[in-house]
């Protein structure tokens, strides 16, 4: 493989960017110092938060893919960049909740941090103008977003992917209450997970202090946010490595 | 069986007042001149709207058992009122979609009267405190509402009986766009389909002329409802029987 270079800037989202490299099927991703909540109305410069959410990201996307699950991620290049296979990717973020949390307590007044065993899967319709509408099976077909065997593949995987995290989450002494992840197609047509795991797109809590060491921290201003993610990258290190 | 006679009322509705009877598994239910929307936030009285209501439901639940849908039927009783056999409700609304309409158009920026085929899906949350919430399958599982053979039996009861209702409404002239449903279990355990299938939980439009011949008519202010509920009744009237 020849050397990956940085090249024009392709996107800029609420937390990355992403950039095209020498090779087309390749992206130069980037993860920003920015911290968003409110679908984006609410948005502050956090310094380091870039370094935690990819050093977090590079490693769970690393571990996965020794684990079965095809991903994106090609490499780090620095201790704020990945590259990673360019996707096509599918407007649908999918969410698996292990406890209840957020707009699941409030939408069916139930109590915080019931357990839901098996896990709760959910589609979320990606679209700032809709707000991102829950969207299920039917709905996803009727708009012709997936067809039903991806839809399948889609759910199967995020649940595959809840039970690698939550064997090492575990191990860490951290309870992964939920998370969402985002799919795409590759130049092969193979649905791949992409974009980045990390605290800014789980819930995650102290197994013994029972405190919050996710994107929670910013949202509810509990506290500083690197602070926890330096903790969650930490206790990752000791169970995946430096 | 023994003559049947109405005896203390159970409950009461925003559309149908339940009474019991002499025979412990059996309800009596008069339908009321009440219309409701905004979920039950606007109430006006309509004269006659409970005549077409029960005379187009009892119709309809009539040719749906003769067809092989189990419901709760049991008999007419007046020009308003029918007896039905007492079921423990799923608090589940199923709705089924042929064309976009109301909810449905707003929530997913689409043009009202899409055509969706296959038909769409839902499932609703009945809860007047949250509002009828939509629900997915395994949020329905992890909040033991019902479980998952059960929910795949709603699902396809409630397109066969979708697929029934399309075959009379073509014959009489009239697109079915969407309608809700509810069911319940029989003493025996059985679930099968109650409550009311009128005008009121259907979206139906004349295929010639395009106007709204159900409670939109209420809803949006279009004229009067029981002179369009007139015009399904006696279009059901020729291709059921009076």
């Amino acid at each position: 493989m020849t050397k990956l270079t940085k090249q024009e800037q392709l996107t800029e989202g609420k937390a990355k960017m992403i950039f095209a490299t020498n090779d087309p099927q390749v992206v130069w991703i980037h993860s920003k110092n920015q911290a968003t909540a409110l679908n984006g109305k609410r948005k502050v410069q956090i310094d380091e938060k870039g370094y935690y959410t990819n050093q977090i990201s590079f490693r769970l996307l690393k571990y996965l893919k020794q684990n079965g699950v095809a991903n994106h991620l090609v490499e780090q290049v620095s201790e704020t960049d990945i590259t990673a296979k360019k996707l096509a990717m599918i407007p649908l973020e999918v969410v698996i909740r292990n406890y209840a949390s957020g707009h699941f307590v409030t939408r069916f007044n139930v109590e915080k941090m019931l357990h839901l065993d098996p896990p709760v899967t959910e589609f979320y319709y990606k679209s700032d103008e809709l707000d991102d509408p829950m969207i299920n099976d039917s709905q996803i077909q009727a708009l012709h977003i997936a067809d039903e065997n991806q839809i399948e593949f889609l759910r199967q995987t995020a649940l595959k992917i809840n039970q690698l995290l939550e064997v090492v989450f575990k191990k860490a002494h951290i309870k992964l209450v939920d998370f969402k992840v985002e799919f795409g197609f590759d130049q092969d047509g193979n649905i791949i997970l992409g974009d980045e795991i990390s605290p800014d797109n789980m819930r995650l809590v102290d197994e013994n202090t029972d405190e919050s060491l996710d994107k929670d921290v910013f949202r509810k201003n509990l506290g500083s946010l690197t602070d926890v993610y330096k903790v969650v990258l930490s206790r990752l290190q000791t169970e995946l490595g430096e």
